[in-house]
């Protein structure tokens, strides 16, 4: 079965998937299950080898899915033996009641007595469609095929295979030179509507051989994702899937990693920001990639909510996607930000130039050079609040006809 | 000048502008000074007698307009002597520094010496662009125009000539029977796009002949504001320059408002409602209008996140214009509102049809139930939380292509 993407192609898509390196102790299989999609995998499975610690962030959702519950259990149980990352797309199994949980049990434990591990140690996610039973069977049926697919190369087809809406596959990896050994990291995402993560974001597996404890993972991973995942919103809509998983398989020869080793966790950091970013470019109906970066706020907080707040705002994103350099949008999403602000302390740029400020439009600045700038296809919107020192760095993308296409007729 | 509504008009619209009755101590006038549109009217002025108390509830963004905060000194001042409202359309004097100020100033200077009154009883609002200079020597050259053009009756050509992207003017009021004589209550509003107002909204002036204190109006004014100018959203973005003024003359025979007056209370709000229903049915693009009531809350503060939440997201927005009974994102909507709740005791309805409950679908609910009722213009969405007593009624419209169509396109 071949992974067809979908029809449109973002055009802010990468040139290709990269070349990721076999992470030791990983193995991966997709297929077709049949569970929503036609002629197309939707299903993945990652195979990890006994001594494998996992961390994880969750969705804070309040009606968040079967599988998220499962997991955020399983998340801090025991570490033996082998683990498995079980993954189907086209349904979310999310608002399924009981039966949303007992998909979830069975397919935790059709996995484990395949592989040979605990069901205990099997991670499943679903992402698709909410308030639909999902078809567990369909997926027991395929794992015997899954587990006579798993290989150590096929981490591109499993990317392809969590994709709902995406119109690309998204993968990013690195290998460092660790004390003794190399250490490779490799990892995947799938995202593209209902994005606005809080605590973690759409689905995101991230895989390496390094030696590490699980507590300092976790760390790593949670401190990571506020920079990363948490800064991105393609439509302000929040999943009830959101989760991303870190294996750490520990069969590099580099010698464990500590607190205080800077090399891995900003790789962990970088690969993360690099997924975060293509989930962005991803963006439903995307032609845009957006960064707000808000400086001068009396707090890091008040920063955050005032480049949410332009993140958010559909005039915004409409006006970008018109090529519109409508500076007098921003200036209304500061103001209804919630944030403290000072309109005559205020600066807005875009890119290098100097669009507003001292409360009104720069004498610099000329309409001309806001049309041109505003036809990049990467758009940077400098805000500095003018009255402290609280910062803060937001992804997004426009809100284009596409989004409304794609949203208006998904599920019929 | 003849008034020319936008040429597209929305599917939502009441079939004419009600039949509103003088309202004793009020005059009308609109003009055309070219502030910014061509061949309609942007200006008007009304006109109110010696002895007319103004109460008003403005935008909390903290980059309002400079006539917002203009008339926020003013509703606290001196009452004495006539009184004036002063609107032009097409330029939003919000972002434009000094300059703004003074536009502000000069206008109120020129209309109170044309009117002979004092400049401290002239309410000035400006609606349209944000970030460039009020030409406000166009709208002076019209003051004298305008003075000679006041009618008690001209209150419909008033509420055309602020709108912006508005597709058809809004209007609401009634006759009470007071003690001792009737009391009539007139008003319009202005409002499409960057519709989520905070404490007030868009720019609507609603008049009285009513004898009432300034206090008691203001009380009035405030507490009806909360459950109905500040229950719409349309795009979840706050105008700079959201203006709520309330002019009532004295002029009625009947014996002064007291507390106590349930009837003038309820009819106020009534209009209010109205009219805040009719912004939400000239909601940019909009071709639903959709009503979201949240019981069962552990708190209305709580209802009205989730009701909020539902109504400002993007994915259960497209749905809805897509006809697509998606309760699925509207349990994803509850669960990102940040609001309490239970998964399992969540029950969502379209209408009167029972679609989820106990953390799943209905079983007495069928999809072709669904589809059929999403085609109605008027949707009515309703959420019982079970955990609570808490709750909330708010109004949206659907997001559509004449959304994006609308906003990329709006100030080139």
């Amino acid at each position: 079965m071949t992974n067809t993407p979908s029809p449109l192609v973002s055009p802010l898509a990468p040139a290709k998937f990269p070349d990721l390196q076999p992470v030791a102790g990983v193995r991966f299989a997709s297929a077709h299950s049949g569970v929503h999609y036609k002629n197309r995998d939707d299903i993945m499975l990652a195979e990890l080898v006994p001594g494998t610690v996992v961390a994880g962030v969750f969705t804070r959702s309040a009606t968040r899915a079967a599988p998220v519950l499962d997991c955020q259990t399983k998340i801090n149980g025991p570490s033996d033996g082998g683990a498995a990352f079980l993954v189907n797309s086209g349904n979310a199994n999310a608002f399924t009641g009981a039966h949303g949980q007992q998909s979830v049990e069975t397919l935790a434990n059709q996995t484990a007595r395949i592989l040979g591990i605990s069901p205990e140690r099997v991670f499943s996610s679903s992402t698709g469609v909410i308030g639909q039973p999902l078809a567990h069977d369909a997926i027991v049926a395929k794992l015997a095929d899954l587990k006579d697919a798993l290989s150590a190369d096929a981490i591109e087809p499993a990317a392809h295979a969590i994709m709902t809406t995406d119109t690309f596959a998204k993968g990013a990896g690195m290998v460092l030179d660790g004390d003794g050994g190399k250490i490779t990291i490799a990892g995947f995402a799938k995202g593209s509507g209902m994005i606005a993560p809080d605590m973690a974001t759409m689905l995101v597996y991230i895989f390496t051989d390094a030696k590490i404890s699980r507590p300092l993972l976790q760390d790593m991973v949670a401190t990571a994702t506020d920079t990363t995942f948490n800064c991105i919103t393609v439509d302000s809509d929040t999943s009830t899937s959101d989760t991303l998983l870190v294996a750490a398989t520990g069969q590099s020869k580099a010698s464990e990693i500590t607190a205080n080793d800077t090399v891995f966790r900003a790789a962990l950091h970088d690969i993360m920001l690099d997924l975060a970013h293509q989930v962005i470019r991803d963006g439903e109906g995307a032609t845009k990639f957006v960064e707000i970066r808000v400086a001068g706020a009396t707090s890091d907080v008040d920063a955050r909510k005032v480049a949410m707040s332009v993140a958010n705002s559909p005039l915004v994103k409409t006006a970008i996607a018109g090529e519109d350099p409508n500076w007098g949008r921003i200036v209304m999403a500061v103001g209804k930000s919630g944030a403290a602000a000072d309109r005559d302390r205020l600066c807005i740029s875009f890119g290098d130039i100097l669009v507003a400020e001292n409360g009104w439009v720069s004498p610099h600045y000329s309409e001309e050079q806001g049309v041109a700038y505003m036809k990049n296809q990467d758009i940077s919107i400098n805000i500095d609040m003018g009255i402290g020192t609280g910062r803060a760095i937001v992804w997004t993308c426009d809100l284009t006809h596409r989004y409304i296409e794609i949203n208006a007729d998904y599920r019929s």
